[in-house]
């Protein structure tokens, strides 16, 4: 999978039709027509009313990284012409992407990602768009969710294991952007730089176990002469009040946290955070995971907990896996084209988009409109263009740092007006207008 | 993220805590206790009958890259001691594995994979074990659903836009295993041999477009000219009639298919196949593809329908995208151990699977029994023994070929008692009895 500069290609991260169109595109010359294609959510999962943009990074990379060397044309030859293969050899994309910044909210229809250039060159992205874009703004838009519902507490990410190995540090790098503070993925650490976390499983206090039954404290003990007093030590493998009381006299009251992971989560935090008080551990904090969701977060939200450890929801959208974002072609030397099936219309022609706030920020409107004509009047609201150049004649022009996308996410989510921030089912946050 | 032997290292697809838990087992000595971990799944997804063993020859490939190459060892080295980074300099696995052979069915309790070595050696894959198997399990668990709903049907998977970029491969791969037909899917043509399958989407219709309008004839004469007349034509864009009329008036009746992927499937495959035969065109074939599960396959299944198209429902496990699996310490030093928190119970020691089947090959009963204990009482049922030796002192003894592996699922859900493979809501199809 390595090409000639020694990065593994993403080329083949592609559906076979994109090539097999090609193929006939350059066959009868339709394949050099100037063409714009546009990325956008149809609309957003059940009951959400926002989305958040996320990927762009990650795709400006991979398209770096999209090229076909001997391996990659060896597949194609096997359904492709000579000519096909021979363009694919040369292929750069050499065209212009505007898109929403990472970290930008999204709504039904905003042109999140807008693609310009010759049919083959753009036809050919279509899938490695997707899948980046997809996948990773389903995370951060479940994310987005569950950070409001914790309300200024530490978020950590420790959904590794119930999703793809390598969509995990993707997903690590999503919740971080939306708010998230740490990962359990080192793979993330290393190539994302999100903080990383994590101490110690049950595992390791039954690991502590002879014929005479477990030795908890000798776990405890043993953790926190590796991995120091600040340590979070996990307290609920047998009885959670006889584990917390073993903690604190191994560890002391400066013990750094305990985490419960199993049980009714609110009456434990509560009760654990009484004994720890009564042990004189007032800063010991308590973290608390297993099968966390946004409700049950929000739910916690008056129990003593400071920290949530969230997995499997997070990995997997929270009920929304993927954020069903399509790829169409809208524009064709410069006319505007849409399909007319049923249930699937698309809108014509390339587009720009704009978002109406009020003086306080709040937004109140978002407004797609035609490229080729002028910015629709704010009508005494602040206007904020939403498409920024991220791709000019091939060359990568902006990509921001995670931070700079993190820091986004956070003041999107202050704009919204309040009933955009309930977790209940119901409409997006701000209507969208469309403008002919 | 290359190692040494210039294939990426998977050592950092691990949570950190796997890493800290290794540090404080080796500054006590308890790291060299003998081990046996345990994935299993405490249950099925929400009225699943089955689930389909996945993704265990991914992970013995993996495996074989766990290790710690010098750009791994920097990351460690921000948060461990330096007797660990030397120990991870080392790793490699040199215990045993056994398992469930990939492709067969599974049920709640059911030991998947048994690892067993030091505590040190086997801790550290907990997460990558578990990304592996939770993810191409509940992809083929799903896939299995809907080759069963499509009664002998072709199948193509075209799932790749709405799952992380690389984790569309792993699930090409996965559902080719369950008993699809083909992928859309490049990588997973060249990585899995998985065949591939796709010829145009409805841009390369309206990239067939002048100032006057579209020429879908132009887009149809242009695809059959360069992918032949067995080529499949997408006759959806605009009026699905005369697209089918169009279709046949380019290509003749001899035309390979038509797909459409929008309206009332059903409803247009009657009316699409009518006008097809009215035209000479018998042989033509009918794919259908658009948000299809498991449901809509089985509703299709009195229509005309030749080969179904399946993407989002199926990438995305069809409402369980994972299938929570667990690898869980079971025993160390010969010592059953187990936690006793609220509802995450697990069973002690290591353990052995039979499954008992009627002569007729319909199974009735899985039984789960000490490894140390002898096989159950087949009470004149057939007993079959569910786990295979994977990993011998390190290496790979056993992994079966993608075609074998797809076979056994075959052969496993004929196997299934007739409402098992209901796609109501139900009980897994056979009990499964955990002896002492």
């Amino acid at each position: 999978m390595d090409n000639r500069d020694g990065q593994a290609s993403t080329a083949l991260l592609t559906d076979q039709y994109e090539l097999t169109m090609l193929a006939a595109a350059l066959g009868d010359g339709s394949a050099h027509r100037r063409c714009t294609f546009e990325v956008f959510a149809r609309r957003l999962p059940h009951g959400r009313r926002y989305g958040v943009v996320a990927g762009t990074g990650r795709l400006l990379d991979a398209l770096a990284h999209f090229r076909f060397g001997e391996s990659e044309l060896a597949i194609a030859a096997g359904f492709l012409d000579a000519r096909t293969i021979d363009w694919l050899r040369d292929y750069r994309f050499s065209g212009d992407i505007d898109g929403y910044a990472e970290g930008e909210l999204y709504f039904p229809g905003s042109p999140i990602l807008s693609v310009r250039g010759s049919f083959a060159e753009c036809v050919v992205l279509e899938t490695l768009i997707l899948s980046v874009l997809n996948h990773d703004s389903a995370i951060a838009s479940a994310a987005a969710r569950m950070v409001s519902a914790a309300a200024g507490r530490r978020m950590i990410e420790m959904g590794s294991r119930r999703t793809h190995e390598l969509a995990a540090p993707a997903s690590s790098r999503a919740a971080y952007l939306a708010g998230f503070d740490a990962t359990s993925n080192l793979e993330a650490v290393r190539r994302y730089g999100v903080p990383g976390a994590g101490t110690s499983a049950h595992a390791f206090t039954l690991l502590h176990s002879g014929a005479d039954g477990a030795h908890e404290a000798e776990a405890f003990r043993s953790q926190v002469a590796t991995l120091g007093i600040g340590t979070t030590l996990l307290v609920d493998t047998f009885d959670i009040t006889k584990g917390v009381a073993t903690a604190i006299e191994v560890a002391g009251p400066e013990l750094g946290g305990v985490r419960i992971d199993s049980g009714d989560l609110g009456v434990l935090a509560r009760q654990v955070r009484d004994q720890l008080d009564g042990l004189g551990a007032t800063k010991t904090r308590i973290v608390v995971s297993g099968d966390l969701d946004e409700y049950a977060i929000a739910a916690l939200r008056a129990e003593p907990v400071d920290a949530y450890g969230v997995g499997t929801s997070l990995v997997t959208g929270s009920g929304a896996p993927t954020a069903g974002m399509v790829y169409k072609l809208v524009e064709v030397d410069g006319v505007p084209v849409a399909k007319r099936s049923n249930h699937k219309e698309s809108r014509g022609g390339t587009k720009k988009a704009a978002r109406l706030a009020r003086a306080t920020g709040t937004i109140v409107e978002e407004i797609v409109y035609p490229a080729a004509g002028k910015p629709p009047a704010a009508n005494g609201f602040h206007a904020r263009e939403l498409l920024v150049p991220l791709v000019r004649d091939g060359g990568v022009t902006a990509k921001p740092t995670l931070a700079e996308s993190r820091e986004l996410v956070s003041r999107g989510l202050v704009s919204l007006p309040w009933e955009g921030l309930k977790l209940s089912d119901g409409e997006p946050a701000v209507p969208t207008t469309f403008l002919g």
